[in-house]
């Protein structure tokens, strides 16, 4: 399969060489076709990783990976191109964290809206997936690293890209995905940011993620 | 301990119940001294439960309960008077829930302030513990509904409030409850509700919680 990875910091480059060690190609999109950021990605990475501006990546690709800054998507994918994006997944993982205040971040936008929302009406033909934004890029490739049957959720519109995403969900490790329906729920998986924030401050770990338990009588 | 409950709904109820249980006095406060549901409440609750207004329960108490629906708990805390609430303990169960665009429900405020900072502002000598929001009102008083170590938080800007608001929920069966800081932390516990009211349409369910696991190196 051949991914487009947007975005040049540590999400990027976690989710980028986890997917070439998979076996994947991989181009990491950034605004120049040069980035030194990229460069060195690819030279980490190896064979089946490859640089490009977002437009070469997105052209490149089957699925792309939004790896950007939350305040940063929607340029990213307005460079891609809507017409490299068309029919494409877009498995977004970004959060829109607003520093402008200081840490700890707050949203740019929630509540009544979400990213994951702006994106898609931004480009009705990009099948765009929310994914793996709830837990840190090391957790997102690599779920062992916390021990149980933690969760990891989908949220977005096309139900056949949704299936992909748990797809490649499952090749990086996870076992408990949860669909959550349409992308407005992405609206409830990004809010959870405010909560993640704390909880990291709190247990003084990013690498750590919750497990959903329910009363027995209402599992069956 | 006497305790008022604010708020004669589904939470004020339960709650009171599961204290008169445990021996504590509970007085319901409404907006009227003979309001029907908190009289079915009295009587159902037996001896240590009694009823008043706003103002009555409140001048009873030592540890107030805000069990009245978001949008209206800045006016019960009003109708209960400063002079009531001054150094006592408000554990603020409540979550700003909007209906007014229909269901799934969207917050009143989020993001950059909270219901518990908003009414910790309000009445500066109230102590303020934002607790159990993100549960049903079942699973408040009586974690063991759900099996495992799942959690429960604590956030307020009093010590000692927090300190006796824990022992209460460790009598109401809590083992794993997290301090996650001052009052502005109920951010994150009231956007949380945004993700909750979706897991709730996932799981069928509401009685169900999560649990934190993180690495095993970070637990050490």
């Amino acid at each position: 399969m051949k991914y487009a990875v947007l975005g040049t910091g540590m999400v990027g480059n976690t989710i980028g060489k986890r997917l070439v060690s998979l076996g994947h190609e991989v181009k990491m999109g950034s605004r120049s076709a040069d980035n030194p950021k990229a460069a060195a990605f690819v030279a980490e990475a190896g064979k089946g990783a490859s640089q490009g501006t977002f437009a070469d990546a997105a052209a490149h690709a089957d699925v792309i990976f939004n790896c950007t800054a939350g305040g940063g998507s929607l340029a990213a994918l307005e460079a891609a191109g809507a017409d490299n994006l068309a029919g494409k997944i877009l498995i977004d993982v970004s959060n829109p964290l607003d520093f402008s205040r200081g840490f700890p971040p707050s949203l740019s936008v929630c509540n009544t809206d979400s990213l994951g929302e702006q994106l898609q009406r931004a480009f009705p033909a990009l099948r765009v997936v929310k994914a793996l934004n709830t837990v840190n890029c090391l957790l997102m490739v690599e779920p062992a690293r916390v021990p149980g049957d933690h969760v990891t959720f989908v949220a977005g519109n096309d139900a056949a890209a949704k299936a992909q995403v748990q797809e490649l969900l499952r090749e990086f490790g996870w076992r408990s995905i949860l669909d959550l329906g349409d992308i407005t729920m992405a609206r409830g998986l990004e809010a959870y940011l405010l909560l993640w924030i704390r909880l990291y401050g709190a247990l003084g770990t990013a690498d750590f993620n919750v497990s959903l338990t329910r009363a027995a009588a209402a599992a069956h």
